[in-house]
């Protein structure tokens, strides 16, 4: 069986061919076009996938997809809401599986980061880990017993929403206030630099950037949001407690002088035993999510 | 196979004889021996338990025992502190199965009451819960696909000591400040009766008893700590997102009245979808223990 991910994000979309144990024998990537409705989006991505498999002259019904999207997908595949895509109340996979005739399961996009990293990356080998994905938001995806914690309500791993900061003021996209999102993403890394030291850094890369150069400012910044990422942290481990923690996304790039801050946050706070979770990077980068979702393709 | 379930407390150790399939044949109940160490609690325990299995006509080779203990327990059975007990840095089950020559399993007291509740009590038949155990504190367990989640380093539902009050000034036996188990628990109850209103109600019972006699008072001091479990439940809620939630322990004695607050604290806060967790009352009662314990004796 060759595996098909794909992964579907708010402006482009990424898929990529694997072998049944994880090599990347090919990829793609195109705008997600957006325009034509679900079903014009479903059309493209169907037949970008089957000019790729057809490249690598692999027949198609040796194949089976997964697809990874940027919202909660529930149990049986339904999908109540994707906000950022325009999408409503629509089972996503099944619709592909009926575009591509081949089998598709359908996984929420942090999920299928969380999966790839632990099929082929930064968690191959553990037992149980979580990863957290800090990109233009925060999403985590947790990995149990070999299987992805999807939840009953497609809400497992939602770690943004998790409340942390009680000292914010502003309300996140959820409807709450105090989202871990909200701080600890690479949106939230910009605004707080704004508004605690009114920093000229425009973007999370650049406060990193000059927190590593020497501002201290910037340094205490990233201290401050990766502080209730700590915190949130603490709560997965008094949750699931898994033995690992692989921290991915975009603001992951600073690399281990990020990754040192995150874990003193987490590491300082009082805990009922002397054990601490393992903090590791991530490995695979931009393909976490094809890669996946090409793991969840086959159960 | 027959069944032993141990559930060691800090006053009085209960032991049930059960079938394969969960049904109880005997049970006793006697003083933890704390006075002899470790080895003496052990003994006494083997002691009970080979009486009341002797008793019962049932040859001891024939049984698999499991033991709750009211602290963390590791994977491979490690335990490296049980304060109430005074006991550190052992492995408890393998001790008892030394002694009574049998295989022993030995996991957390709260994971030993969701997964007896999960077994035979109110979460029968769902395939994803939380049993949260409220009592002199607040204990949980989550089982997932027919599994208890111990974690890695036995700290799995361990959601007493999750951060959920900004505002509380005391400190935790956790030695952090601010966790669910200051406010939630049957001590917090009480506490907080106090703090917040000075009312002479000098046990959780007396407020709950109160409220429902109409103590505005007392309502809202249940309301206010059961605000911060509402909290804890939807951070539960987006991390391993249960099918259901069963409220057990002491407190959960004021039944659908004290349930109904709980559920209103959880609904009410802003979420990523419509959909909710259910929520029960435990069935089994102060039997919770022994009866996961039970179940957890035989992988």
């Amino acid at each position: 069986m060759t595996r098909i991910g794909i992964d579907l994000g708010g402006t482009t979309v990424k898929a990529g061919l694997f072998t049944e144990e994880g090599q990347l024998l090919s990829k793609t990537e195109f705008p997600t076009a957006r325009e034509n409705g679900r079903t014009g989006l479903l059309s493209d991505i169907a037949s970008h996938v089957w000019t790729m498999v057809l490249e690598q002259g692999v027949p198609l019904s040796d194949c089976a997809a997964g697809i990874g999207v940027p919202g909660p997908v529930e149990e049986g595949g339904y999908t109540e809401a994707i906000p950022n895509l325009g999408i409503r109340d629509c089972y996503m996979g099944r619709e592909l599986s009926a575009l591509l005739d081949i089998p598709v399961r359908i996984l929420n996009d942090a999920n299928a980061a969380a999966f790839g990293e632990y099929w082929t990356g930064a968690g191959r080998g553990s037992r149980s880990m979580i990863c957290v994905t800090l990109g233009t938001g925060v999403g985590a995806g947790i990995v149990l017993n070999g299987e992805i914690v999807g939840g009953a309500h497609g809400l497992g791993g939602e770690l943004g929403h998790v409340f942390v900061n009680p000292d914010e003021t502003e309300r996140c996209g959820c409807g709450a206030t105090g989202c871990l999102d909200q701080v600890a993403s690479a949106n939230g890394v910009a605004r707080y630099a704004k508004k605690l030291y009114d920093l000229p850094y425009p973007t999370a890369k650049d406060v990193c950037d000059a927190a590593k150069a020497g501002d201290a400012l910037a340094e205490k910044t990233l201290r401050y949001c990766m502080s209730f990422l700590g915190k949130a942290l603490c709560m997965v481990g008094y949750t699931v407690d898994p033995e690992l923690v692989v921290i991915g996304g975009g603001l992951s790039k600073a690399g281990p002088y990020l990754l040192d801050i995150i874990y003193d946050s987490y590491k300082d706070l009082p805990k009922l035993t002397t054990k601490r979770m393992q903090f590791k990077l991530a490995t695979l980068g931009n393909d976490a999510g094809i890669t996946g979702a090409a793991r969840y393709a086959v159960k």
